[in-house]
């Protein structure tokens, strides 16, 4: 398991709004995903009722910005709760992000990510599963659970892991590197 | 279902050094649990990390005071999230209260409530569940969930409702009032 706290991708076009022309973002720590980083730079989300200050940003740079809050982060911003798969964004929440260099306010990209779970092709295809699956998974303990509908991506580059966000996180009192068992 | 924001119950000689003697809360709401209401008064958490405003007293009075928080203020608190029943507070973290008239270092009493279901002695008695069972319950929906281990609670003066926190409500993304599935 992974727990997932509240974060950003950004396109190069916001990257540049927010921090000034040619700035490159300096690597803070590896993810589990190869070639992904988070960064050292951090932005403001500004919403209708709230601010939440300190929130990271992720290395890649994207097609389109990203915001990926809990569902307790959007009552405090004062944005519906949206859950969805990354990289879906129509029809999602906007949010203003404020940086150093100026502010953004994007028209939509504020999501729930739905949880999921990431397997290199070869994992995935010993295991019997392709991208975009669904299966449920169960979380032991005094708090235990069962998620269902814990979505399959598969990609080359990718290595075992399930995501969650803090919600999903504390209401199972799950740590980063907890082992769960997938339903297959 | 119910979601229980945090709260907390007041022992007689708590509410006295936190409010004064001979204060008298004053009711807000009454709950759906019978006898049970909101008072208007709140108090305000500090743990070694943090401090949470606005905490709503919970009446009648208890035998012993218990503060009922997330894991996700636990953590901001900066007290260990301790998953308990309600009452059961042997060994469990201290938290202080402030109040208008004073503050009480608590020793113990500072839970994360277990999920819970009250049931009134005839309703048990018609489904076959007795105190202090435990079921799991299924909660449908895009982020669906099956809660495991969630506590029986049985009392004549209970009625029939199904509680639990604001992490594990936004979690499965759970309002009050939605309709959940007891597997028995």
């Amino acid at each position: 398991m992974g727990v997932s706290n509240r974060h950003l991708h950004l396109s190069e076009a916001d990257l540049i709004r927010l921090f000034g022309e040619g700035y490159q973002p300096e690597p803070m720590k590896d993810l589990s995903q190869p070639g992904q980083f988070a960064a050292k730079e951090t932005l403001t989300l500004m919403g209708p009722k709230g601010l939440i200050e300190g929130v990271r940003l992720l290395m890649p740079l994207r097609k389109q910005s990203q915001v990926e809050v809990s569902v307790t982060d959007c009552y405090k911003l004062g944005i519906p709760p949206v859950i969805r798969d990354s990289g879906d964004l129509a029809e999602t929440p906007g949010i203003t992000l404020v940086g150093p260099q100026g502010q953004v306010s994007l028209k939509e990209g504020a999501i729930v990510a739905a949880r999921h779970i990431h397997f290199s092709t070869g994992e995935a295809a010993q295991l019997g599963l392709k991208d975009k699956d669904r299966i449920a998974v169960e979380v032991g303990g005094f708090r235990g659970l069962r998620f269902d509908h814990v979505l399959i991506r598969v990609h080359e580059t990718f290595a075992a892991e399930m995501h969650v966000d803090t919600d999903e996180a504390n209401a199972a009192v799950i740590k980063n590197g907890q082992i769960v068992k997938m339903l297959i």
